[in-house]
């Protein structure tokens, strides 16, 4: 996988620049919840009140730790860096520690940091620009099982519920892998393909790509992005269904969105049920034994009632279990897909 | 559109380089078929086999004829420009002539040919390299009519259909434009975008910008890509025709292909009208009111009753004119299309 995925070094330094407020600090906080194993400590250079329960550090305590990439863990407004995050970045790179952004600009763009990376022997890793050498598509059938997350629309939970199945799969000894195709996923898994950025052609490759061969009991839980209905970014989404060929999906949803967000036209997102079946029969062009095994809605919005009696509606509408994965956690999802696949 | 679609100035000159066969030279001898009103002269410096039908012109004649670009019209094995096709090509350019290319290896690779562009102020124009500045997809909807040619597979006849369907059109003095989503189409078109090179978040954002806002009677024949279900490129096809929010679709098929082409999975073409009705679903997502005006077969492997035949059965089928645009014209499919949209 070496040349047609990103691959980020652990341990990590978060770096949250000089941020003032948690609100921009959601990829760094993201990557100390999902992968706390992979960082040991933190760089805020205002010294202010990011709270991510890792250790400050200076540049010589993290040399001193190891580290060997430092994440940028915040997205600043207009998603550049920030002249003043420069001097320590070029501190590391010099030294020999990679830093990997998932920012608009690209740390490549920045000339003081690609003369130290080079002379330091660093790499900047952009988790925006996609792995050289992807191939097409071939629909070759692969070894081992996986599950893709889908949605009814962007940003209704498809990363957190993937990460979260995941780990309530760890937690069963089930021998599982998180396939991240996403930035913040990238930089939580430390590896992934960005499918949204590789070029058309090679979507569904990409998808292939990702979830390679494995051992039969082995699962990929695969980050989902798009939605089949959103008219930006279903191509996206087929390609990436068909390339990942999934013996299971787990359909994502806010239980507060009745529309397609962010869309010039007023577009209603369907019956579940419905758009389930829609789902279904789009991934079983490359697996004809595709099914759905769960429901994971962000019911943040409803109260402790009406979210039990939305959740059990559903189920029984449905037949399939129907989580929150925050408020419930994800456990019914993976006992309905183990004895589904025992 | 100048800054997001590729754009070619009129008069050409199509270059078939030293070939000896018509094998390679599909793409000039379709741009002179398609649009020979562009086409002044062609040069092949062997001068041999290929007849176009266009005088042959050295390059001082050329220049002298007025020509603005010259198109490599023919693809060498391996997809790279032969050294000895170097040196006419290097007098146009420092003329200040155009070049434009469909090659798998690009002109702007060549720094020989970049240097003389430099001084004579031409274009080096790779027609696989996507313009820059395509906008996501936003899903408003535009003025004016659009159709999409869709296929059972790739290479089934989408560009030829689109192409041959336009120029009825024209006959019939329809307000119409063939919008190119290829490489050879974008040739034949002197402007458009490749569709399957744009980067994954863009594709339907590409296609909206490649049929803009026109006259309500004006119509739009947009070259289909792919197909919803070839497992390495439905993800261009599904963003192509949530972008291009066709009123119209013309079903394009092969008579002599039963399963999709050059994939490692046996997959079987489904039937034509539930084929053409799970399509439909798909654009009716961004045009609630698309149908279907037709369906374009390739018939050649057919004798002349069996076509008529075939193409009856399919008729009496779906409801739909059927036709080979070969063989039998486009004619039907324009009445059919002019009638439903009266």
């Amino acid at each position: 996988m070496r040349e047609t995925t990103i691959t980020l070094q652990p341990p990590y330094l978060v770096f949250f620049g000089d941020i003032r407020t948690q609100m921009n600090a959601k990829t760094g906080l993201g990557l100390v919840q999902w992968a706390p194993d992979r960082c040991v400590g933190q760089m805020n250079i205002a010294r202010c009140t990011v709270e991510s329960g890792l250790p400050e550090m200076s540049v010589a305590e993290a040399l001193g730790a190891g580290v060997k990439t430092v994440v940028i863990g915040v997205a600043p407004t207009g998603g550049q860096l920030e002249e003043t995050w420069l001097p320590p970045l070029l501190e590391f790179a010099s030294a020999g520690v990679d830093i990997a952004a998932g920012l608009h600009s690209r740390l490549t763009d920045i000339p003081e940091l690609v003369a130290a990376a080079g002379d330091g022997g660093a790499n900047l890793i952009d988790v925006r620009v996609p792995p050289t050498g992807l191939p097409c598509g071939s629909g070759r059938r692969r070894t081992g099982k996986r599950l893709l997350t889908v949605g009814t629309d962007c940003s209704v939970g498809k990363m957190y519920s993937s990460l979260a199945l995941h780990r309530e799969l760890l937690r069963r000894n089930v021998n599982a892998t998180f396939r991240a195709t996403g930035q913040t996923g990238i930089l939580i898994a430390g590896e992934g393909i960005p499918i949204d950025a590789v070029v058309a052609d090679f979507i569904a490759g990409a998808a292939e790509t990702l979830s390679p061969d494995n051992e039969s009991d082995h699962w990929d839980i695969i980050e989902g992005q798009g939605s089949l209905i959103h008219p930006s970014y279903a191509g996206v989404t087929l390609g990436l269904i068909h390339g990942s060929q999934p013996d299971a999906l787990v359909m994502c949803h806010d239980v507060d969105r009745s529309f397609i967000k962010d869309v010039s036209t007023r577009l209603p997102i369907p019956a579940l049920d419905e758009f389930i079946e829609t789902t279904l029969s789009a991934a079983r062009l490359t697996n004809p034994d595709c099914i759905c095994t769960g429901i994971a809605v962000n019911t943040s919005t409803l109260s402790e009632n009406d979210r039990a009696r939305y959740l059990a509606d559903l189920q029984q509408q449905t037949g399939l279990p129907a989580v929150d994965p925050v408020a419930t956690g994800t456990s019914a999802v993976a006992d309905y897909m183990l004895e589904r696949f025992a």
